[in-house]
């Protein structure tokens, strides 16, 4: 690869090539499709235990390198950008290795899978900027047009003062008691479950959205199912199940409410076990001005409420978020047509290359990612406390 | 009046002459002409303090008697049931004294503005009882066929297990920060605010559907406006703003999170500051085997989730609650052409009636309104004491 | 009956007692209790040819007299209002007899199986107009609030030029083929099939609403069973099947396109065939500023689109139906507390009653009632020419 | 391009570079990221009037070669596939002789523009498929996984005997009269308006999920706006007014409605005048024993009624088409995540693809496109005759 080349082409290094994995290879091979980038990512190598999965995988997507231990990539001198796509318990190694090898580092959610492992990723992603060199978190709906419109609408003052935030996430995937204990239910793998997995989301979608952060936390965790089969092999979530069982050592779901630093109540709830909902994130603000609701299971949808209108003609309307002025969405289809949940995808890989670039900053950043992982660790620490409203704990404290 | 017709006849004497109480004297007119009752209805008088308004609203409903004193009625001798339709401090009084001079008494939700009197009011109904005196708490909700049928479908154990209920009962009508002090905002009259106006009603929705109660909650409440307008005239809640203004004595809105005898979490919020949502009763519950949600917004719908399918064909169903074997619905129009909020009253005045006749018990009972009191009760120790969670007290405690 | 109290009392003679005959009585004994009217309707009789049904629908609702024969009713000097609820065949001589002794008529619709019978209905009412006496038709769904509130957003400029009107009336009644030969099936009885019963209502409201009329039309009518099982008895809509079978002369669909005297395209389905669809009247109009949407499943919403908002914050609004400043609400309950089926014929009473008293002019007209007939008649004409386009003829051509 | 690796590529060469080419390109190469194929689709030329544009298309998609001229890319050793994406008028000349070419056809839809290019295309189809030579008309919405589900339901009995099906393609992009006159409003490249560019993918949509074909249709047209700026330079869609006026030679909206060879009734709307309707494709289908419905501005839903349940428990249930048992779904990511507009279009690449390969027929194939150029011509043959019923002409007719 000459240096002529290298100046237009943003070098990326994957790691993890599973569901998470695919979607972020198709999205950074979108993004030049359909938006302007100063320089057009590339897919130089990708990182994965299983060898033979990771080079079927390369096969499919173009890839030209393989490698099954990610430090080749973090080494590399053809890499920009490590992108992370692998389970929480291995950001932090590889996000701090990667940031001091000056690579920019695009890491899945949550942050990590402790405090400690957080903050020093946070360190390290500051240390790591003094040199320009870039990081973020992968808090992917931030890119989904309705939720981006949703905070414009925040901060164009169209929501008011802010009273209320309402927020769930419900999925339904281990509501059968015989769905075996994959990775994401045992804790050393994943560092919690419904709370970490999908709550962590919400925590991100509500700062995101209205620019306040919860001050004080009480939260509820259950483990419904506290014994389930093992999978029958190593395989992904759609394992099924074999011989022998273990101890579900994660939540299965959580409760938590809290005052944000904006004076607003907020309550959120994460879980596994909502018959009938599958990818239900279901998300409403309540202003003194106007609210605005979002279902994720009609993503291109945004329902916004204007209070101050008469209120005979009031009403949530229902916006179709398909329209050239909304975010993101005039580089694709025409009014109506809807994008899908992969599209959010491209839009986080526009934002980072664009940030690389000497665009607007990469965002969410490692610090976002810090914020989220400090409320979930109240939550934690209020469900081991009776509930007890917990203060979350400040940055770097 | 003639014994005959007296036999045939259940005399009713009605306290209260606003909002409520139009709506309880309409739904006794109309029981007659749709239900088959042992003996009709006939509201023989009414009491209010205001003698003029208690008047008019006698001539609207074809009312023989005026009184502005309501232990005349307590009194009468032509006089079966007392209808008690006033705010919540004046239910024990009343009560007490009508089931001891032996009348058969239906009152209006919140039973008492304290635990105290709540439990006075159960042991009068429990004297009572003994001598055949029948009393009943209006959680009309229970009456609306939705919220009936999905009774219906847990006990048939369509939802299995219960894993979740998740209630929400949102308003905005305080949103605005000048609507005036009117007395449902001031604690000695209404006892609480959004929690025991609003929130009751989901508290006894969920035990009335599920059949579990809750063994412990942990709660936050906030009072977002603090000082309001004093209104113009001591008007009902429509009330325009005057000179002054006065301290806001009672919530604006609760939330609270729970655990239920049978194992399952539970989740609540009240609100009257959701901008948009106007009566809006959102209650989901989720089971083992299948789901329901409901929105009063569209009180003629309950969506069912019937777990047990296939996956591929499985999905929350739209039940139009208008089918002749729905609860209630046969008395009424064809499939398709629903009721309206009146109409759940009417089905409570018909099993009260009924219940009077000799028919199943009148329920909710006052000890169903007193297991509601309760857990208000440890909302509120809870909301004081940072969150922690508190055990609903047993009954009597 | 003394003069003192007829000049107080509006008193109705009601012909027919099935569900159309409860929901009238109900509705005239429910005005007065939550609407001003200068008269107190009363029902002073009732008629019906099953004179033992009759006189058990009199008991229910506390009528004092029962008739077999409708004239006794029209010839009585004690009844001011002649309501005829019995099936088509029936309105005409009724109607005429009613205006021509001085009742005032309110009939419900069609306003006649022939254009021959309307015609003459329509000469009849303004005959007597000129003496006085008042006619209206009921198409009750005019006194649905969200259907007056889409009218008022359309006069006052909302809509913008109407480009098109688009109606549906959705039953599913009839899709068994087992379903019995009831009347609605017989020509001769109900004058037509879905047409006449539930396509004219369509026809009433989308003139009603957008203040345009069908100038032409084109149609298709079906009879997809054509042969079903007789009714075991002579019961109502619900009977079951009996031996033996008959002919159905009546259409189960009808569709038709056209256009209107204002420039808009027009288009109209009616059929009992919608397996699942209750009686869902999906109602949307579309002018060059805005557009409503109504679905009588949801009958306290009104979808409104304000075309002239910036494209990226409009999208149709769900306008709960239900504040004060909407039609006939401030009567009723708190916003978000909907109504019912019902509602609409009270409202449709208190119309007819002030119009009697001097108010505004009863509508719909019988002149109303028979534009419907026309277009009625048009379609068929249509439907039985190849679906040619057919002007809808002039009123009394 | 060496003859080892054009055994395991599919080389495509793309004519056209606007909205539609963007969407195919991307297609081509999503499909063997998520599908397994059996060569891998590579785009080796593009070619477009523009030379300017048409280099910049190959930049952004990674194509190697541009051509002005499409008979290049038709006489290319080097390209397998013909993938056409320019205005109707081209159609024809295109398909035909890449077919004698022995270059495998996929061409957007409507077919042609007028009958007569439609059966010389379907001959040549024909003859070329005597070669092994394939085509297929991207009527794409058949990909969408929530039509293609309800195909499946009605081939498995699901809905049992058709009723009726009812068809809206509503937009509103020339609501406005000052949009200005682009060349979909001009029939000689357009062929029609709404009724070929959206009223066509209804016809096809009609036939895929029902399997049932229109017999005979009457249909109304209408251009509501007859005069139109001209637009300010020769841009796509989305120009702006420019100076002088032209005529619209296209209609704005077609009504029509038909019986279907399966004794169905049929009705269809296509429009660009539904103020607040993007791209609302509004499907449904009633059966004896069950319906669906479907609208595309909720593309990931499918609403299905199981007519066969107990009435009690029966309604329209939300299908999220995301589950792995859903046709394509399983390539993509876990149950609730929805696709997008865009994915229908890989779906159709990969369906092509394995054709080409020895798999299933290509489906639709130009027999198909030519039927809904029939049905479109019996439609304008019966609006331009006073709406009479006009037979659809048989193949070849």
């Amino acid at each position: 690869m000459t240096d002529a080349k290298s100046a237009q082409t943003l070098r990326i290094g994957l790691i993890g090539y599973s569901f998470m994995g695919s979607i972020h290879a198709a999205a950074w091979q979108s993004a030049p499709k359909f938006f302007d980038l100063a320089a057009r990512p590339e897919i130089v190598a990708v990182s994965g235990r299983d060898g033979t999965r990771a080079g079927e995988f390369a096969t499919r997507f173009g890839i030209g390198r393989v490698e099954t231990d990610w430090r080749r990539l973090v080494e590399a001198d053809d890499v920009d950008v490590i992108d992370i796509c692998v389970p929480g318990d291995l950001h932090a190694p590889i996000a701090i290795a990667a940031l001091e090898a000056g690579k920019h580092v695009l890491c899945e959610k949550p942050l990590a899978n402790t405090p400690e492992e957080a903050a020093a990723m946070v360190a390290a992603a500051r240390a790591a900027a003094d040199r320009g060199v870039k990081s973020m978190v992968g808090y992917s709906y931030r890119g989904t047009p309705a939720i981006a419109y949703a905070r414009r609408l925040v901060e164009d003052g169209r929501l008011g003062q802010i009273r209320h935030i309402r927020a769930r996430y419900l999925q339904d995937w281990i509501a059968d008691p015989d769905f075996p204990l994959v990775w994401r239910l045992q804790r050393e793998r994943a560092g919690s479950g419904a709370l970490g997995d999908i709550g962590a989301h919400l925590v991100d979608m509500a700062a995101f959205v209205t620019g306040q952060h919860l001050a004080e936390v009480s939260a509820l965790t259950e483990t419904f199912v506290k014994q389930r089969p093992l999978p029958e092999a190593s395989g992904g979530l759609a394992a099924t199940a074999g011989a022998g069982s273990g101890e579900v050592t994660v939540d299965d779901a959580a409760l938590f409410t809290g005052r944000t630093d904006g004076g607003a109540l907020a309550s959120f709830e994460a879980t596994r076990f909502a018959a009938g909902r599958k990818n239900a994130i279901q998300f409403e603000v309540n202003g003194s001005a106007g609210s605005v609701y979002f279902d994720f299971e009609n993503l291109n949808e945004l329902w916004f409420h204007d209070h101050t209108l008469p209120a005979a003609e009031a009403g949530f309307r229902r916006i179709h978020v398909t329209e050239p002025d909304h975010p993101y969405v005039d580089a694709w289809w025409p009014p109506g047509h809807g994008l899908g949940y992969d599209h959010a995808f491209v839009h986080q890989a526009v934002g980072f290359a664009r940030a690389i670039a000497g665009g607007p900053a990469a965002a969410p950043s490692f610090g976002d990612g810090d914020y989220v992982q400090r409320v979930l660790a109240a939550v934690e620490a209020s469900a081991a406390d009776d509930s007890r409203l917990t203060p979350v704990p400040a940055a770097g404290a």
